[in-house]
């Protein structure tokens, strides 16, 4: 565990996830077109794609896992907003990738084919994992106390595993997408390469600043709040 | 720290690395024709960047990590292993990036327009500090005693948040490289399509054992071997 202030970390985290959403935002809506679940302009549905799992998957489930740490709250209502946040993380990351699905099939790509995309699918089905033996022994009906102390040390490295590879796998699909885009004919040093390139650089910047939360001092001293890591 | 033995932990790690050092070495020799530093066929220049980045600094630079936790050596000498190997991976891995240049200038390929080129500069640079600021406090002339046990937890952490961004860019090394082969005709479900996905989620693996290892029990118990993660 490190000397630093939890909270502290946490806003620094913010402020990245802040620039990630809009910086996803603007290369998705301003320079591809914008979102749309239906289209004839199928781009359109994969764009929805990104969004979905930078927000989703990675940026709340990101404050998923800071707000367990960095919050001045009782562990019980921490243990709720961890839980709904995970929760909320989890389902945007599955439509998420049902949005790349339903792309590929509607514009005759071939699917499960990359290594994001066996990543992806391994990801979602872990953290799918994470989430059950989560809610099973630390929300309801809840392991007996050793069962829970005993889990909880592999909870945070295992979760913290999971959330590392999500944050790598977002920079393979940045650095994928744009790989087809330069090979289309954009230009390899121009305005939305750069905005791309950054945005998977911010992302690994916030993922850096969520396992340092994770790592660091809680407000409230609560030794149990965190594996000591 | 976790409760599982560091040798246990390093030798999955060590059969993972050599997994993954025959799995670039078929993939360059056999699959894309073999490795030259000069040649009339460019692309046997660009081999030597996948096999020294992952044998130097990946590899080699991971037994240096879990050369310091797992052996039951003494600290001095195990500080000296440690300092060695993480030499070899770094010079290693300063040759493979200049090889990746090499090959894009004698083909006219731009340089620095891709994220996994920018890591991969940035990786070399932290790699490089990393090793500079170790030898300075650690090795020669050495730190006060309050400031090696200041520095050392940051030292850990630093040391693995690098190692972790050089895993997650080794894996965007081979996506890049298969989505230009793939683009160019290259079977998406063929043999060497698999082999190079299949390389990288080795890379992975061996990297999270690396990490395991570093905050796992050493052998001998001495407190100070590593941060008390």
């Amino acid at each position: 565990m490190i000397g630093v202030k939890a909270v502290v970390l946490s806003i620094v985290a913010h402020v990245l996830g802040i620039a990630g959403a809009v910086m996803v935002l603007v290369w998705c809506i301003h320079f591809r077109g914008g979102l749309a679940w239906d289209s004839s302009n199928k781009s359109l549905i994969f764009n929805i794609h990104p969004v979905l799992i930078l927000i989703g998957l990675i940026i709340i489930g990101g404050e998923a896992i800071i707000s367990y740490k960095a919050l001045p709250l009782k562990k019980e209502v921490k243990k709720l907003i961890h839980l709904v946040l995970h929760s909320i993380a989890l389902i945007l990351g599955i439509v998420g990738v049902y949005a790349a699905f339903k792309y590929h099939n509607e514009s005759g790509i071939a699917n499960l084919y990359s290594l994001h995309s066996w990543l992806g699918i391994g990801i979602v089905v872990l953290y799918g994992v994470q989430w059950i033996y989560g809610f099973i022994v630390f929300f309801y009906p809840g392991g007996t106390a050793s069962v829970r102390r005993e889990s909880l040390p592999w909870h945070v490295l295992f979760g913290l595993f999971v959330y590392i590879l999500a944050i790598g796998n977002a920079a393979l699909g940045f650095l994928e997408k744009l790989t087809f885009l330069e090979s289309s004919g954009l230009a390899k040093y121009g305005s939305e390469a750069f905005l791309v390139n950054f945005t998977a650089i911010v992302t690994i910047l916030f993922g850096a600043f969520v396992v340092l939360t994770s790592l660091s001092q809680p407000p409230n001293e609560d030794k149990y709040s965190y594996f000591a890591l």
